[in-house]
């Protein structure tokens, strides 16, 4: 059999590679899934593992020794095949490869423009993660506030303009036990102007970081989602990226939202693949001695497994074409030069297809837990896992009650809610 | 305020004392129901206070000390509360109470016709749960067959006719752990004749009956429905009663079919509820710092909750309606009078209300679960717990492929498979 | 067979003869519809013959000749009854009964304390409506506003106290080709005070009143829901009943609003019911050749047909307690006496209970248009026109969008929008 | 702004060709779709513009002056563009330009292997085709069979073997009014033999066709999808291919079979997209008095039309891939080479894309028509005719519930039983 019918397959060399790497350790991964999901334990010998093979470097630029890796859809068929495997490491490896590309894309601007000597600290993380030495994490949440769009984590200038001080509480900072390196939105606040969105750059090492271990979820329980207490962190103030004032809707940050959802929900999705594979794979063998007959031989199963497939389906095919419809307009536009209306649009796609492919992938695992019968209501049963890791996509931001309403204003032709 | 919308309320005066009785335990239930699901540990103090209060002789009849509980109506609604309080608790109550009350029956039937003498195991198992001494447990699935209608579990005649000799594997037997007697269908093997539907009464201490104690499931940890093994179990032939051969659709079994659905989906109603109330009350004090608003002032949000609140109630009337229904045939007809035409239209309708209000039960606490925001997610919040619980009750046979073209034939005029 | 599932029967001795009557003309309307449909023409013939019958006089007191009926949920189980046979003649008959009902009650309440003498414009309309004379319509919605909470028409007082001028558009006036009074919502327009909220008693031969016979839709092509303008009409000032003013959260208004929900709701339950038989009892017909088999037979064809008959189910027991739970309120409590906390729970129950029972009945025509096969699909096929008419339900007031953030919102203990 | 996305847009010449044709007929096309609707009247006017365009030669070999559009995903997206103005038009036009790229399939496979000379009558029908002088319908349904594995339309050979005489009954058969050439589906009966599969090539002005102008349906009612009657019609040898035995589950019918979905569902969402472009276009004008808001500005709304581009784009994007996976296939497989396995995996995806898509546009039409308000239950408004038409896709074969067990039959690893 040489057809797979909605496939995601890569479409370039370097997502080739990255592809290639992902799917030769998907074999260990699954079989640590089981264990690190009932310890409550953070995938950390599968991040080992992801360092030295080169797999995380996939995103850095190939000119530091990196994969070079620009495509988001290859980006997530990587990661939907860890998904396959694991959960919580596909999407831990999600949160650093697209931190990584984000960032490979600002020092490819650096280095078009020559300002890339500005930048020594670029160099080096990136260097880092392409040598398998430096792990990113994404640190966004923040309890009472979106914090994608209103951070309320402060960056302080200093007096001499050289440091920002930083301070807040961030929560499922996913990766965080493995990383050296934090991206997080911060708030940067001076007096007399309005307070501005930011990313900055913190090394896990430095004084006043305090990565908190109680990550003791519902599911994705290997993924390290914990705390993060910034105390008073001094950071250079080259780490530090301001934008445009919080709460705004705005074309950089719109541009950069993008990257973010490809790799998200691919790691739902190979959840769910990895619940459909279950179940169909062992319909031959759930006999009932009553009719003696199989799950396979029954038309009612049937008809339930075709169901199940026909909306896989769909969110693999939306996953995909949303990944290339934003894969071609970055090789086509850069922030600068994207105009406002495009991007609202393109969110708006990207959004849509979250949420989507997020319930899809819910429902997917949800029909799957069904099909099994009672054996997979037992906790040593793979697609209890499955059933409760799953879940973690849909409370990633932005949420579906606040992505809808962006879809729909911009449907409407109406400026909407940041998100 | 007094009015609560489509509230399951009782409406006899056994009902209100059984009711009273369980809402007067709610609150220890809750308190311990956290504990007992991160161990994995059978809830018996609970069964012990259920038995010590008088509640779990609800059904016992009311001329051998018990509560005279009849109503179908009544016992779901009783059992809604439990479900409110702690899942576990509630779904091993219903096997219990549900059991007891069919023995009941046949205990009423018996004394009726002048026949209980000849049955003082009844008597005393009877007198013995209205007294909380005794505790049953039903022992229906096994694995690989549709045990409701075929078990495999065989029980042979000895050549004198005074027992049977019963060997089998039983699992997802609820409440196992507290049970003195197990109520179990087997198949009566006799030679030349086709092998017989039947419940036996067995008592756990009895030689033979292993229970093994190894749930570890995804919800409802603390229900203890772990695995029995029965060995060569020798049980007197008075606590046998053969029916109709095994796989036949027939009058009695489908008449005795019906007292099973209230009590299990009024659990999962009552989970529901626990989550519905839960977000809820608390969506004014979620509030976000990015737009100053709580959950209960967004527009969106309000939808949300009143499409939940929209098929919560839909699900509450269903289950009462055809409870009410069901006590009215059982009012107007014993398992002799009664038609198959008849019957099979009462079968029909309470499997699908089986089916729309598990389901609706599963997606109530998925919404109520993705309106808590990331919160949620957290083991320690309540819903976690809910979210894997509720799962429970779609596994309970029937199961809705089973129940669907069971109902649809009966629509078509048609004889359905037996479930 | 004497069990018919879920079904809608009356519960008094008013609503037992309301029902018998409406029972008696379904053959006749059943055969009339067809082509009441197909010429968009109204049901003249229909209307004519439930006045002749007595049926149109249910509502109307005991007292002045009517029959008394005052259960809402007995006024739903006859309109059910007239829907399996007519959508048009269903929804308006509901329109008349439900406006005659509220008057009758109007009228006791001023009997009750001695002012029913002050009122004699409805004692004739009463007796008129009793006696087969008068018909009711109900004129709500406007263009271009919420008429039930913040109508545009204007009823201005004349100098002399003794009249209002009333102008204004109404469009979708079922049943207005019939009618002999107009209950219409306005506003009461003073100089110096706040608009208020007013029903109106219109005689439709008054001048000014100009029944636009423009009614041409995509279903409920029978039921005369055509324009009215009304210009400049003198009404005596007791026929207008100012209230709060408009856009008012407001108890009597609130009250009042519980009559609307049965009626509507059984209209498109019975539409529903009559789809849901019409591929029930012809799945043993639709035999194929290239297997041999009837649908009747397919385990999939009979599942469908299962999951059909659980969603009607539900919908008809939500009706059903939802009738009871408003019955049980009206009993115990007037306008006056009724708390607002109360109003608004038993509101919001009322309007979920539309949005779920008119999604739901939309779902069971559209499930089962796709039971029939291509067949179906003929206009000359009868599910053809329920399938148009049906869809009438959801666009009555309240919608789904205005009742859902109105439910949530009383979930979380806030004030809603009136709607 | 240059960005839509989840546009279907053409990948090939020829396709971009076949698209702007068919866009630069869409506005008289929009414009004659009310009264082609109101009147049950077959689109002439159009099938006279579309062959006189060229459009209708687009699938014709260009070596026989025809466009040479061999892109199912191509073919789809012009014809997506007809749906928009007019989904009669683009249903016949999907099966005039289907049927045609078959036969330019076969016709090349011939011309390769030197045997065209063999097949004038091919020769003459596809340069008719090309020329805009013929039109091909296609007559597969049937009454009381699955037509298109097992026709009751029976082929007899004559004595000498130089021609059929063909018998039976079609319906449904789209665009016959206009047809000089039908594509039927027959069964070649020969003694001693099994019953063998076919298509046949009949001249609709041979003697024994009879087209009855009986199309009067629920929506397409510009479809001219009427019955033909054939009587022993004489079709020469040369015009009927003879295949695998009937009801068999074989390479080369599934092979066909691929061909058929992208171009109807289409034609489907065509009709959702115009539904949804209605309702998008119109929410800033549909203002309410009563808060003085418009559609547009509703948090609730907008999500609703959130919910409502998520599906349809999801859908989009299956239909997009789905005939790319196809396009691809074909490029590198004949039905001779194509393997079963790989034809089942490819069949099972383009069937579940079919039920998925179908029931999607289903469902935005349904939305869209709640969003409008009660203007969109007038017949005058244009989604009153959308809302019709769209219904007819999940009629056409194979249905969902032939589809969904084929597809299940596949993921289980089984033989499914042919649709």
């Amino acid at each position: 059999m040489s057809i797979e019918p909605f496939a995601l397959r890569p479409r370039t060399e370097a997502g080739q590679r990255f592809f290639d790497g992902a799917v030769a350790l998907k074999e260990p991964f699954a079989q640590r899934a089981a264990e690190a999901d009932r310890e409550g334990r953070f995938v950390a010998d599968n991040v080992a593992d992801l360092c030295a093979s080169g797999v995380f470097g996939a995103t850095a630029p190939a000119a530091l020794g990196g994969g070079g890796l620009e495509s988001f859809h290859d980006l997530g068929a990587g990661i939907f095949e860890l998904g396959r495997a694991c959960g919580s490491t596909a999407i831990a490896s999600y949160m650093h490869l697209s931190a990584t590309l984000l960032l490979s894309r600002v020092w490819a601007a650096l280095e078009a423009s020559g300002r890339a000597d500005g930048a020594p600290h670029l160099r080096e993380i990136l260097t880092g993660v392409a040598e398998g030495r430096e792990v990113i994490a994404v640190a966004v949440s923040e309890p009472g506030t979106l914090a994608s769009v209103y951070p309320l984590t402060e960056a302080l200038p200093t007096a001499d303009g050289q440091h920002y001080v930083i301070s807040g509480q961030k929560i499922f900072a996913t990766m965080s036990p493995a990383a050296s390196v934090l991206n997080a939105t911060v708030r940067v606040v001076r007096e007399g102007e309005p307070d501005r969105f930011a990313f900055a750059l913190i090394r896990t090492q430095w004084e006043g970081v305090e990565l908190i271990d109680d990550w003791d979820a519902l599911g994705m329980r290997g993924s390290g989602s914990g705390q993060i207490r910034l105390r008073g962190v001094r950071v250079p103030a080259a780490h530090v990226a301001p934008g445009a004032p919080v709460r705004t809707l705005e074309g950089s940050a719109l541009y950069n939202s993008l990257v973010a959802n490809t790799g998200l929900i691919a790691a739902g999705l190979g959840i769910a693949q990895a619940a459909r594979d279950l179940v169909a794979g062992s319909a031959s063998d759930r006999k009932k001695a009553h009719d003696g007959r199989s799950d396979a031989e029954r038309p009612t199963v049937q008809a339930a497994m075709g169901e199940l497939d026909s909306r896989l389906w769909a969110a693999k095919a939306m996953t995909a074409r949303s990944a290339i419809d934003v894969d071609d307009f970055y090789t086509r536009f850069s922030p600068r030069s994207a105009e406002l209306e495009d991007l609202l649009q393109l969110a708006a796609a990207t959004r849509a297809t979250k949420v989507f492919v997020e319930r899809t992938a819910v429902e997917v695992v949800d029909r799957a837990l069904q099909l099994t019968g009672g054996g997979g209501f037992m906790s040593k049963h793979p697609i209890a896992r499955l059933y409760r890791d799953v879940r973690a996509i849909p409370f990633m931001i932005p949420q579906a009650h606040q992505s809808l309403p962006f879809v729909g204003s911009v449907a409407f032709g109406r400026r909407p809610e940041p998100c």
